[in-house]
């Protein structure tokens, strides 16, 4: 990731929301040492990708921001603050020749200051390697524990299962495992045998036809990019369902894709070093729908 | 917690060990929007207290410092670079009448970066409760399930069990929960009936004459100041040991504490609501030891 802008949020409540933020070097220090979100990974964040000056799936992505600020006892983000920031942003950092992308960050604050959050949007060109090429090759993926029951977001909420925090240090160990065990990416499993979700991307399975993803209420997150992949396979009168998947289910599958905000929607080529068959057809189709959004 | 003093250290192989850190001002930013430590909570940290000049117990923070980075294929830190930081901090930071405390942490550095590490000290005065009213009046408790199993460490290393990082959410989370039912503090459990550890703390209970706690193959860390409230009861003639301790034995427990660097062993006067009996003999027994130590 190459950062190219940063914008600094101002959000005590004086704040006005139409203009309330201070465009910065993002090369530049704009953190202290002992703001919460440094220091205890105590805050929540979205990557929303810009096309044509517009974020992608912006009210989703609020949608969710809000949610996990609310699961973890934060407060409640201004909406209208964060729209007109991210939609600057966007509208600044718009290349028709390249990729971006805006992650927007909310923390708890200084844990020294008055309980003001800080907030911040990241304007960025996603890594090297092309979202093209991967959508094509698909990626290797293993199957990993996540240590929980499927059911822990109701009967633990102190384990935040279901919040995009920043506290990821798990997420980006899994994706290190992955990678010893010569793959590229991760789908978590519960103790229980279901399929839960990949560090930064939802799961859609191909199952008897059906195209299914398992359901937030399972501790994961609502996936934005597989809500508009399946309204786009709905429109083409396929079969979608939000419903438990057992990881033995898996097998059946005929096909399998990870989706994400930044890459859309790449096929799965080979699970546990068993190789799957890619429906570039499919995948394809999805990419195009996701693609094309303008909002 | 007050910042009083910062040092940003220079984690790049030319830098001297002796010398390679920089004095800043602890209000002043000092991290980018895209350190992987604000970003992914991603590093590792330690807090030392400082007493007379001298941070207490350095060497087993340094080495929980080390295994903590080495869980996270983390680069590993330099001994001497850190010892000499945190003496020099500590010698600066001392205040006969004052209690002061040095948080340690390093990073995986700018995600945009070279690969090395961000790492800084930040000295501080300890939060507005005094440690002494809270070792005589004691805690109230709540146990709460971690989620996992009790041998997650060993089965599933990614999810980071017994690594000290900065992705510490769900233990500010637990305390929120703690404080909505009435309490003060956590004992975390596993969901197979073994108690773990505190948020940030290390759980002693004494159990038919014998003073026990959980080991660290449970995912937990190793206790930095139950290690030297262990040593202590030894020097008296006591039965000390590091073994499982089921969830079931607490009950019988007739002496339970808290230990940790910044309140010294803090006795339980109740868990879940059931009021537990307070040893304060043995209670100041332990921090008259803990308090002396000057290394």
């Amino acid at each position: 990731m190459e950062p190219l802008l940063l914008y600094v949020l101002d959000l005590s409540p004086a704040a006005d929301p139409a203009t309330g933020w201070t465009r910065r070097d993002p090369r530049t220090a704009m953190l202290t040492a002992s703001d919460l979100g440094a220091t205890r990974g105590d805050g929540v964040f979205e990557t929303a990708v810009v096309v044509d000056g517009v974020p992608q799936a912006l009210d989703a992505h609020l949608d969710r921001f809000a949610r996990s600020a609310a699961l973890m006892d934060l407060p409640v983000p201004r909406r209208e603050h964060w729209r007109a920031a991210v939609t600057a942003m966007a509208s600044e950092l718009s290349d028709p020749d390249r990729r971006r992308a805006i992650k927007f960050v909310m923390t708890r604050g200084d844990e020294a200051g008055d309980g003001t959050p800080s907030g911040w949007l990241l304007g960025f060109a996603p890594g090297a390697g092309p979202a093209a090429s991967v959508r094509d090759s698909g990626v290797a993926v293993v199957l990993l524990d996540r240590g929980y029951r499927h059911d822990v977001a109701q009967t633990s909420p102190w384990l935040l299962q279901g919040a995009k925090s920043l506290s990821y240090a798990v997420n980006m160990a899994a994706l290190r495992e992955a990678r010893r065990r010569g793959a590229d990416e991760v789908v978590f499993t519960s103790i229980d045998g279901f399929v839960l979700e990949g560090p930064s991307s939802t799961v859609i399975a191909r199952i008897d036809g059906q195209y299914v993803t398992p359901p937030p209420e399972f501790g994961i997150l609502e996936g934005t990019t597989q809500g508009d992949a399946f309204d786009a396979l709905r429109g083409a009168a396929a079969r979608v369902a939000t419903r438990p998947v057992r990881v033995d289910e898996l097998e059946r599958a005929d096909a399998v894709w990870l989706c994400s905000s930044t890459r859309g929607a790449v096929p799965v080529r080979s699970i546990d070093g068993a190789a799957r068959t890619i429906d570039h057809e499919r995948t394809a189709f999805m990419n195009a729908h996701l693609d094309a959004r303008k909002a």
